[in-house]
C-alpha cells in the first residue's frame, strides 16, 4: 500500500473548537506513461498500482487490442529520469506478434479516436465501427435483486476508499450468480474501470459476455464506451449516467442502470436484461441530438 | 437549459415491486473542440452552456492567457460537419494582438504540458514556471466559521444537479465577505472549474487575488493547478483531496481544505490562512516522492 496511499501532516478544525494537528492518509495520484513498442502512447493521472492491467483495459479501450493473447507483457522503464532511476511511471508495453501497433494519430488517446469530436454521432460511430465486441444480443438477465446487493459489496472491497475516502471504484461481477471477480480503486474512474478490464485481459477473459461492470460514481460516455469495447452488456452507477452515456448505450445496446441505492434503481436502456419488457421502439435508433436540437 | 439537460425515458425499478415507466432529466454531455486563430487545440466531453468561459478558463489553466485583455472573442464555428451546420461543438478562439498564439505542440493541453510526465515532480516545475499569478504571499485570511457556510451556498446554487443529480459544481467566493460571485455546473469537474475561471477572465477579475475555489467533489492535482493558474489562494473541496494536488499545493503556496462538511473541515496546506499557525517546517519544501520512495 506504500505508494497508494501518502501520510500526509494535517490541521482538523470545528468551526469554534481549537485546531488538531494529526496525520492522515491520502490517496497518490502520479503520472502514468503508456508506451507501446517504445513508443509513447499516453499519460494519465492515477493511483500507482496494478499499472500492467491499467494499460491492458486502456488498450482495449482504445480498440488496439481486444483479447487477453494481444497483449504480450509489459514492463516498467529504467532510466526514465536523467540520473537514469526507474520511477515505476513509465510502462512500455510489447504486443503479441502480428498484432498491428497503435496508428500515430491515435497518441493522446481517447479523446483524439473520438475527436473528430464535432457531434455525439461522430463519436459513436468512431465507436461501433471499432468494437469488436458486439454486446446488443447479449442474452444476460439480471435479477434486480440480485443487482441490488452490488453497491454493498463494492464499498465492503473499497479498501483504499475507507483509508481515504479519495478514490473511485470500479467492479466486474458475474450477472447470473453475483459473485464479484475483481475490484480496482483509483483516482480516476475511467483507470479504475481500465484497471479492471485489464485484469480480464490477463485472465484471458474477452469478450465479458454476461457481466456487469458497476462503477461507484456517475456512468460517463467514456465509461460506456470502455464498457461496450470489453464486451459488457451492462453497466450499473451509484449516480447519474449523462445524456451521451445512454445515447451511445441505446445504439451498442448496453444495460444502464442508474441511482442503485438500497431496493430502488433506474434503467435508462435496454431494461429487458432487468427482466422488464423493452418499450416497443426500442429497435429504432434514437437521434443522437438532444435538447433544442431535437 | 435545453442542451443543459435532456429528457429521456426510463424504467424506476424497486426490488419486489412493478417497475414503473417514467420521463426523468440527464445531464448533458456533449464534445466541445476549442480552436485558437482557427487551429484545434483540444476536445473536451463537457456539458454545453457557457462555453465561451470554459474557452477563457481552459487557456488560463493553459498558460496560453494570463488575464482578461489577452482574450479577443470567440465563435462558434459553422460549417463544422459535412452538411455545413453549426453544431455549437466547435468554438474559435481569437487572442488579443501581440498574444502569441498557443505553441502547436501544447495540442491534447494539460497532460501534455505536464507530460514529461515522468515523475510529479517535472509536472510541478512546469506548473510553477509557467503561472504568472504567485498566490504564495497571498495574505487572505478566512474565518472558518464563514468557510463553513460555502458547502450550503453551492448546493442551493446547483439547478441542474437538484434535477439530474449528475453534474459538479465549482464556485468562486470572496475571501472577506463570503459572497458568491459565480457558480458553474458540468459533467466535467474540470470544466466547471474552467468555466468559473473563464468567467473570471471576462470580467477582468484575474489574478484572483483573495478569493476561495470551492469544488463539490475531490481535490486533484489538476484542479489545484488550474486555481494557482488563476491567482487563486485557496480550494475548499467537499471530499478528499489526492497526494499530488497537496504536494503542488504546498509547493506553490495554495491553501487547501478538504471534507468541507457542517463544521468540521480538514486543513492539507497553508493552515495559516485559516487563522492556525503554519508548521515551523513550512518553509522547508516537501519532497514529490510518496510512499516507498521516500
Amino acid at each position: 500500500m506504500g505508494r497508494i496511499t501518502a501520510r500526509k501532516p494535517v490541521t482538523r478544525l470545528t468551526v469554534g473548537g481549537e485546531p488538531r494537528k494529526t496525520m492522515d492518509f491520502l490517496a497518490v495520484e502520479e503520472p502514468l506513461e503508456i508506451r507501446v513498442g517504445g513508443e509513447s502512447l499516453a499519460i494519465t493521472m492515477r493511483t500507482p498500482g496494478n499499472d500492467f492491467d491499467l494499460a491492458a483495459g486502456f488498450l482495449v479501450s482504445e480498440g488496439v487490442i481486444s483479447v487477453g493473447d494481444d497483449f504480450f507483457g509489459a514492463r516498467y522503464c529504467a532510466g526514465a529520469t536523467v540520473e537514469g532511476l526507474n520511477t515505476y511511471n513509465v510502462l512500455d508495453v510489447t504486443l503479441a506478434p502480428g498484432v498491428p501497433a497503435p496508428d500515430p494519430s491515435l497518441a493522446r488517446a481517447f479523446y483524439t479516436t473520438s475527436s473528430c469530436g464535432l457531434c455525439g454521432k461522430a463519436s459513436i460511430d468512431a465507436v461501433r465501427t471499432k468494437s469488436q465486441h458486439a454486446v446488443l444480443h447479449d442474452p444476460l438477465v439480471v435479477d434486480p435483486a440480485l443487482l441490488a446487493t452490488f453497491p454493498d459489496a463494492l464499498r465492503a472491497g473499497q479498501d483504499v476508499f475507507e483509508k481515504t475516502g479519495g478514490l473511485h471504484a470500479a467492479a466486474l461481477f458475474d450477472g447470473r450468480t453475483g459473485r464479484m471477480l475483481i475490484l480496482r480503486e483509483d483516482v480516476g474512474r475511467h483507470n479504475a474501470v481500465d484497471k479492471v478490464i485489464g485484469w480480464a485481459v490477463k485472465e484471458n477473459l474477452l469478450p465479458l459476455t454476461g457481466h456487469v461492470l458497476m462503477v461507484s460514481g456517475r456512468a460517463s460516455f467514456e465509461l460506456t464506451q470502455k464498457a461496450s469495447m470489453a464486451g459488457i452488456p451492462m453497466m450499473a452507477a451509484v449516480s447519474a449516467p449523462s445524456s451521451l452515456a445512454v445515447d451511445l448505450a441505446e445504439e451498442l445496446g448496453v444495460t444502464i442502470v442508474g441511482f442503485l441505492r438500497g431496493a430502488n434503481m433506474v434503467v435508462y436502456s435496454r431494461p429487458d436484461r432487468l427482466g422488464v419488457p423493452a418499450p416497443t421502439s426500442a429497435s429504432v435508433p434514437v437521434p443522437l441530438t438532444s435538447g433544442t436540437r431535437q
